[in-house]
């Protein structure tokens, strides 16, 4: 059984996208957010109940939203909706929007992801380089289609989570696949002020995104998008800084 | 400059106990949310504006509190409040609970010390193993004077991130400091499920968290912890699996 979601909500484009390609390998399961839900990261719903409900939106399919964010949609595919059945595979996206370099800790796709990889699940997030609605998914089907099958013939050992970005355009302006580490970068300007209706001020989150990368590195994504490959990047939820332990090992005598 | 942030909200007294060992050391500014944020994880407030209020609750010490999520509140701090200063550290917590192991990845209150060291600020998150809103933080106080002391006399070199758990308790019942590795584990038993006043369905997050960590190892801040010390684990936003990379490499060639 392969589950699906999302972060942009069951109704965006692009959890159709992949829907339509996922349900060629077998069946499938949606468990997506009721709404927008960017920008969620690994946010859990706990000081509040959730709702699941039952849509009838993809055509033989069982289809469920979600009141939470995209990691409640997860735990609730796993624990309640998927109690005794086994999960091959867990799909999030297809992203409006990019989740290379550090995005991918704002992502509640990216997110999503990464709880069913906590749960030793096969998972896969896609995204891609194009925040419209009406983006074009094409080449992004085409390059998750590949993905899939791959990996549902070489499961992942290991390893459990990959972050997949697709650069906008066309399939035939695309390269191909570069396999690489998550490039390094933040976000600068990023607040818009204004002042609301009654006199208050206001900051609303907007910015752009620069690399630290320096030129000469060509092993991260945010290159390998640049030059227009899709970036796959073997990722996991163990957030230590291995080789700083021993610098810090000083405090074990405080 | 110090920046003080947490996710339990400005009133915990957890943030008090933190603006209290902090300000032994040089200037403080608190910038907190309006509301308990736990479990927020790297969520960022997108589709919304956000509100920032000065307010009068530690004698002598800049303070506001947003409306957002606890990286809303790093942000705001970085690019509107501090936009000219220098912040020389960024502390979060003292949280109403524990961080160690991936908790990391849910806490609200690591996420927004990770945001800050991304910015490349030396940043602390404080964790007390006591989710009771009048727990015990003289122990937790002693040990974050320490660290924030051992830090401030020794900057942090390329691992700008601590994840430091307490266990709760008495000061004499903790043996002291192990710097360690994340733990593996996850949730299990997540939801309780009930009927609202409406006669519909809901689910309610609950749970408990189970090791992965095999008996004999020794060097993860589960067992540290349950062996009455306080762990810290050097932490950091670049989510790669280096190790795997080369077993997806294949992909380049589909």
């Amino acid at each position: 059984m392969i589950l699906i979601t999302n972060d942009d909500g069951i109704v965006a484009p692009g959890i159709r996208a992949l829907v339509e390609v996922a349900s060629k390998f077998g069946e499938v399961i949606v468990v997506a957010p009721d709404s927008p839900q960017s920008g969620q990261g690994h946010a859990i719903t706990i000081n509040q109940p959730l709702k699941l409900r039952k849509v009838n939106i993809f055509p033989g399919i069982d289809s469920y939203e979600c009141s939470g964010t995209p990691v409640d949609c997860v735990k609730l595919a796993k624990n309640v909706l998927m109690k005794d059945k086994k999960i091959d595979l867990c799909l999030s996206g297809i992203n409006h929007g990019a989740n290379a370099s550090i995005n991918i800790i704002y992502s509640g796709t990216m997110s999503a992801a990464m709880e069913a990889s906590l749960e030793k699940i096969d998972s896969i997030g896609f995204s891609l380089l194009d925040m419209s609605f009406d983006a074009d998914f094409s080449a992004a089907k085409h390059y998750a289609e590949k993905i899939i099958n791959s990996v549902l013939k070489n499961p992942m050992n290991g390893c459990k989570l990959l972050n997949v970005n697709i650069p906008s355009g066309k399939l035939e302006d695309i390269n191909g696949i570069k396999v690489c580490r998550q490039g390094d970068g933040t976000w600068i300007e990023e607040f818009q002020e204004g002042t609301d209706p009654r006199g208050e001020k206001y900051y609303w989150l907007t910015g752009k995104f620069v690399s630290f990368e320096p030129e000469h590195m060509d092993d991260h994504d945010i290159i390998a998008l640049k030059s227009k490959y899709v970036s796959v990047v073997p990722s996991n939820h163990d957030l230590t800084h291995h080789t700083a332990i021993k610098d810090f090992k000083y405090m074990e005598t405080l």
